[in-house]
């Protein structure tokens, strides 16, 4: 499959790099075509990855994950555009957060709406799935690098997409299915985006950005 | 020691019941000095627990729980009295859950604030500590009923009365010292109240309201 990658941040390389170690087409896609944060990234690759646009990336691509930070998602997703990711699967693994007046950062959004519903609204013919925003990058693509059964979730208003993200989360990065809760809808984006506020004060606490939650019971 | 409960819903009588059941002095708080709910609850107390107006229950207190609803929380305090409230530790349980319009319910405040902070702007001579707002009531008073070592924090700016607060709830509830994660002040509750839309969506995914979150690292 031909994979875009929207973002040149620690979290899309992360994955990209990824999904090109496991012999994917991978297209990262920025603002600009020449972004050099992209340049940078498709050299580690031995020229398996490619760079472009958003609209680039979105064009060929079968599947294409927002990797980009929150507070850019929208004008992304846009610039991808609505026609180029019609019918396609959209994961969507950004968070709302708002570090303009330093840390911690602010949600841009939270409580009755979610960034994962404003990408929604902005692409309603994309299948768009929330998924990863509640761990760190080297988490997403290596969840061994953890002991346990800890969890991840996914949300979307399409049952198959989330089906289908939840086999790739096993397939291209090792996520066990019972470690994988489907929360349904894409409104449950509000709950895993909330959960950044304490993720990031536990990140303090704890010394180290490399945690996860286990579900007890 | 005495212990005021705010709150007659299931959470302050769990906690109530949990504490007369221990040996302490237990007076239940309500908006009026004969609440039906409060005598119902004496009652089952053998006569060792004592109800009365928020006010009754705050003045002879060594420590008060807060267990009101959310969006009563603050007029609960109010009444109770910031000079009857002086100097003692204020446990602060609530949730700021708006169910006025159905399910789920919104969040009264949160992101830049939360229930937690407004309740210690509104006693600044209390020491408020945010606890036990994570979990089901009877997860709350019994954590062994849940395998594992799953966390319960602790926020307030007064460090001495987090390991009080952490010491009760070891002594009290059982809790487990290794369990007890101290977030530091105050605003941590803002964490730890938008953890609630996750924990609701969970509840009804995994058809329980008796499960908690381990940290895996």
């Amino acid at each position: 499959v031909t994979i875009a990658v929207l973002g040149t941040g620690a979290v899309g390389r992360t994955i990209a790099s990824k999904l090109v170690e496991l012999g994917h087409d991978v297209i990262m896609g920025s603002r600009t075509r020449d972004s050099d944060k992209a340049a940078e990234w498709v050299r580690t690759t031995d020229g398996r990855g490619a760079q472009g646009t958003f609209a680039d990336a979105a064009g060929p691509a079968d599947v294409v994950f927002n990797c980009t930070s929150g507070v850019g998602s929208l004008a992304a997703v846009e610039l991808a555009g609505r026609d180029r990711l019609r019918r396609k699967i959209l994961i969507d693994v950004s968070n709302p957060l708002d570090f303009s007046r330093g840390m911690p950062p602010s949600l841009t959004v939270c409580n009755t709406d979610s960034l994962g519903e404003q990408i929604q609204r902005a692409l309603p013919e994309t299948k768009v799935v929330k998924t990863l925003n509640t761990v760190n990058h080297l988490v997403m693509v290596d969840p061994l690098r953890i002991p346990g059964d800890h969890v991840i979730y996914v949300a979307g208003n399409d049952a198959g997409a989330r089906a289908q993200v939840a086999g790739w989360l096993g397939d291209w990065f090792g996520w066990k299915p019972g470690s994988i809760i489907d929360l349904g809808d894409i409104t449950a984006a509000r709950g895993t985006e909330m959960v950044l506020p304490l993720w990031i004060r536990l990140m303090s606490t704890l010394g180290t950005p490399v945690f996860n939650f286990t579900i007890a019971r």
